[in-house]
């Protein structure tokens, strides 16, 4: 709807792809809605996965023993994060969903997008105890997870070899968004798109784009392990 | 024992650490049995995590549309990988035993050791359809995650917040190692060192050089849906 904001954290190298192609669809669709999206096009911007000690401005809290969880903690509250950080925590907090398109590498995000979740959702930003999970500090904000796989839908069967999907799930939506505060929708799953028809491929973009225009309209997941492993 | 191969692919930004105590604890005791011990400090070296185009050398199969998988793929096959991957390509093949040594990030190996996963272990050379799982060809080869944590042994219990700590191993110990071939050794973990005392924290380094003494002999767990979701 009009005036809702949506930040697309997309990480592909080729903006060819499918998930490229995920990502257009999703910005036309939402934009057509009159939603404000931003796009934080990771390999685009060399975003830095690594979290180390450039990511403090100044002097450290501890020079003695570096602890990036606590030197991070103390920048936050300082305003001494460095500004590449600064800035994709401002593109959060203005967020009431968050879309994280990406293909799923090893059973995960890709390590580029994994450095995202590190760096960005330090404590005091996304969550300071006991402020986590349902009380965390991104409450009010929706997360989508939307990828493709190189598996296929019988592989990530409960039965096949890869398990059910769901169980991947559990560290990124419970671990990371519900941790925050964040509630998590239904993932988004693309399977296989690299082994099946250029038709099939179209299809899985309209599928996307029909999907978001109701999207403002379906509920967050139950996220417990019940949802991931019963 | 003697002439045992170890790599210990370790993850912190400070010496001082436990981590990074743990880590020379391993070295120590696996050198003390006889063992040839190498490490990838991947801080220390500045490993980029980054999956690229820098990761090929020379052309690339198809320059219209990149393709991250496929390009490593040949390039592996072709000797044209950039240096750095054969280089910890090479150690992988030499190792008996890996060890993942780091602190739980976000439920999960931080980005800088997710980046090793991604870019080290391309397809041709740690699987290629159909050889994954028992049949990966990292086979002959045990891995164990060594890891700290946040958040304390309670809130990774089963009814705890953040539930069973094994939901969080399925994609690193079955959707990387056990899809490589490699079988996994029971995880080693010390919860929440930050917030135990000094003499605590030595306890637990005595606990990972002890268990180290008898690591040969240890069975490898089974590594189905019953390990982690039961």
């Amino acid at each position: 709807p009009p005036g809702r904001k949506v930040l697309i954290v997309y990480a592909h190298q080729e903006p060819k792809s499918l998930n490229g192609s995920l990502k257009r669809v999703a910005v036309e669709e939402l934009s057509k809605q009159g939603c404000s999206v931003t796009v934080s096009d990771l390999y685009a911007m060399q975003f830095e996965p690594r979290a180390t000690r450039n990511d403090i401005v100044g002097c450290l809290h501890n020079s003695e023993e570096f602890d990036y969880g606590v030197e991070t903690w103390q920048a936050y509250k300082r305003g001494g994060l460095s500004s590449d950080l600064i800035e994709e925590q401002k593109k959060v907090q203005e967020a009431d969903l968050l879309i994280f398109q990406f293909p799923l590498y090893w059973f995960s995000m890709p390590a580029i997008m994994k450095g995202w979740m590190d760096r960005v959702l330090v404590q005091g930003f996304a969550h300071e105890y006991p402020n986590c999970y349902d009380s965390g500090l991104l409450q009010n904000k929706l997360a989508l997870f939307s990828f493709t796989t190189g598996g296929s839908k019988e592989m990530y069967a409960k039965e096949g070899s890869s398990g059910d999907i769901r169980y991947l799930l559990w560290p990124l939506q419970h671990g990371i968004m519900h941790f925050c505060g964040v509630r998590v929708l239904a993932p988004h799953i693309c399977f296989a798109p690299e082994y099946v028809s250029e038709e099939k491929r179209k299809e899985m973009l309209i599928a996307w784009a029909q999907r978001l225009k109701t999207l403002w309209k379906e509920e967050p997941i139950n996220c417990s392990p019940e949802w991931y492993f019963k």
